[in-house]
């Protein structure tokens, strides 16, 4: 047996590190459903024919086989690398079941073989939120389902995100427009912004896409807009690029940055961006990439989009719009950075002492009464004395110590100002904020329900 | 790409399925909560090696690759099949980090590449809840962790389970006091009481073990002790035989279960059962199976014991107690049976109806009222006529459709009575029973609180 060391790409977090997210997953999960939105959980294993389409991922996808499985014999299975896949399976295969607009969100682990690294993980967990329809699917619920997640995420005690918005119909019709003949790859070279100087892109729109220099500088001016509001609709027109389809794109993303813009408060950033693209696959309108500050370079936190054809089993289509965040991706750092913390590694509020081990059946009714009014709490392992057992409370980060006198003369201390009271079982409690763990974030002044002051 | 169809062992639950399934997680976590059991999640690969053991579930082990790796590359990593080996090498690999004793309880799926059947799966949830010492691990902790998953099964509606406990020590000394040289090879004998008529077992004890027919006799006789209380401890020790491991055995097993019988109350059963041997290889004291009423068939729904050496590594040893309960064992087959079933199928609590396409802000409006009072809600998809919208509602179990009129007359009817009212989106709540879906059952006639009546 080889000696216990950490799994590169498998990050596991200690109890109160969990607290933390699980009380962010709770949060997320809140949110969704105050949207009306179901949960599901798929399987975490797809045909393998399902998974692999020839893109970049393909290399990354695990595949399983039982271990008693012929040499020879040929895997069917992998796990899945995202949320959307298992979700289009499910959509298809229990659509006889469900009601369209199918409104679910998803909160599970996915899987890729790719290099470990900061907020790259082999393993992590995401959490989706999707909106689906039978044949067609209004564009109001793009406005809706971004709204959604900027809720969601405001209400985390997270560094601010900013949801960067761009829509692909806006791009498309705008190169279609200027007469650009290979719209697909042009996009594809405007991404490269990111890493290349922008004449150099210039340069590229003219040798691969046969675009004129006059072309390739719009298609910069374009990619170079970026602003908190719909005011981006008359920067786009004063390019003077005239397209049915562009006029459509304009009006849809600045339905959704005004939309998103509404419920965003001071946490959340809302821009259009247009040299955001989100690949080339399957999106068709809405796409939206968030970032959050001080982590730029973890890249997106979160993306999503508009697709036509999420599913489609030949007679239906199944139009969706979604928008995933990268639990892992954002907590996993902000926890290594200390930014997030969980208030106490244990759900007890109290340590009932214990005098001796006869005594241990009256902690116990103490701890059962404690239970009964849905206050956490666990007996001393051992009848150690009293400033032992207060320290064992310390080092969990138990807030209170319950000493069991005679059922008249139960006291209770508060071991963080020392403070020691009578205290009754029966009807005892804690201050609300003690009741949980909670999760301790600097990353923010702006006070919200989640943070422990 | 083939057609989409059900993979066989890995069930999927439709989203009012999945939210009976939710709660009962919800349920169990929080009652290990106020017991004060801490969470974690581990990974779900191990090192292969750490998996097989050498034992039966060897070959049902999924191991995992990544597609691109080399055709004659080792695969070393395995899905878990288990939630005791990945959290027996989590206390190895962070016990610099942990508390001890570690109260830990985890809720996750794992993996068994076996014959699937009803309650078996391929992928399949378990909660696991348990307490791990350092050097050493005091005997009330086996009374603690039974009675907290009393406690939490108590609290579900379910049908009744019965927790059937024995005593590994009890057995060993009662076979030791007999003078029987092979009590391992005697303990595995007697556990085919199951399948096999007692003479034919009797002669197998004869003929494997040496047993005298005088011996075979008694063994036959303590494993068919069961009875409800500790009335077993003069029911062995009528039996003639005296050994001090039968005798702490003995204590233990009387202690576990008065303990768990003051926490059971009317749902769940408790009693000695001296057949229960629970494997062979790791359980040192205690050994509990769950069985539950009606569901004999699927074999116990949940399990465990205590090991004197959980994990090692080579210098410090942790005992450990615990107890796992099949989650997908026990929900699927009741869900499939119609025992459970979820309220509705969305969170919704409130559909808000639209006018016209034209009113949806006023209807988002009215939405977002209703959410900051934690009141779930999601405005209808369509314009369509109100009839339609209701009916809408009704497909989806929403009980409540809100009406958008003026901002003074709003109103909202009650789909299922009719009832009509007028309303303040700032002010109206709904009955506390319809906020969220909740479970129905057919279980039990006992009340309970998650039972929707």
């Amino acid at each position: 047996m080889s000696k216990i060391r950490p799994l590169s790409g498998f990050p596991e977090l200690l109890p109160a590190q969990r607290a933390v997210e699980r009380e962010v997953i709770a949060s997320l999960s809140r949110t969704f459903e105050l949207h009306g939105f179901a949960n599901i959980e798929t399987r975490v294993v797809e045909p393998i024919e399902r998974l692999a389409k020839g893109g970049e991922i393909d290399k990354e996808i695990y595949v399983l086989q039982r271990i008693a499985a012929d040499a020879d014999a040929k895997a069917e299975l992998g796990l899945h690398f995202d949320l959307t896949v298992p979700f289009a399976r499910y959509v298809l295969e229990h659509a006889g079941h469900l009601e369209f607009p199918f409104r679910r969100f998803q909160v599970q682990p996915a899987w890729r073989g790719e290099r470990p690294q900061e907020g790259r993980y082999r393993q992590f967990t995401q959490a989706d939120v999707d909106v689906v329809g039978r044949d067609e699917l209004p564009f109001h619920h793009d406005v809706e389902v971004m709204s959604v997640m900027v809720d969601a995420l405001a209400r985390l005690p997270i560094p601010r995100v900013s949801f960067q918005f761009n829509n692909r119909k806006l791009i498309q019709g705008f190169y279609r427009g200027l007469g650009i003949a290979d719209v697909t790859e042009a996009i594809r070279v405007i991404d490269k912004l990111d890493k290349l100087p922008a004449d150099e892109v210039a340069r590229m729109l003219v040798e691969r896409v046969g675009a004129t220099s006059e072309q390739a500088q719009r298609c910069l001016e374009l990619a170079t807009i970026r602003v908190e509001d719909a005011s981006f609709v008359e920067q786009v027109r004063a390019l003077g690029v005239t397209d049915e389809l562009l006029d459509q794109g304009l009006e849809e993303l600045a339905a959704v940055v005004e939309g998103c813009r509404a419920v965003a408060g001071d946490r959340v950033g809302v821009e259009a961006n247009l040299r955001i693209a989100r690949g080339l696959d399957y999106y068709t309108g809405t796409v939206v990439e968030i970032f959050m500050e001080g982590y730029e370079r973890l890249k997106s936190v979160g993306g999503g989009g508009r697709y036509d054809a999420l599913a489609s089993d030949g007679r239906t289509t199944y139009p969706g719009v979604g928008v995933s965040f990268g639990v892992s991706r954002t907590i996993v750092p902000l926890i290594a950075d200390g930014v997030l913390a969980g208030s106490r590694a244990v759900p007890s509020a109290v340590l009932v002492a214990l005098n001796t081990e006869d005594d241990r059946e009256a902690s116990t009714r103490v701890a059962a009464a404690l239970r009964s009014r849905e206050i956490a709490c666990e007996v001393a392992p051992a009848p150690a004395k009293f400033g032992k057992q207060i320290r064992l409370a310390e080092r969990r980060g138990i807030p209170f110590v319950w000493f069991v006198q005679d059922d008249s003369t139960h006291q209770v201390k508060d071991i963080r100002t020392g403070e020691q009271v009578d205290a009754d079982p029966a009807t005892w409690t804690p201050p609300e904020a003690d009741l949980r763990p909670t999760i301790i974030s600097t990353a923010s002044t702006t006070s919200h329900p989640e943070e422990n002051q």
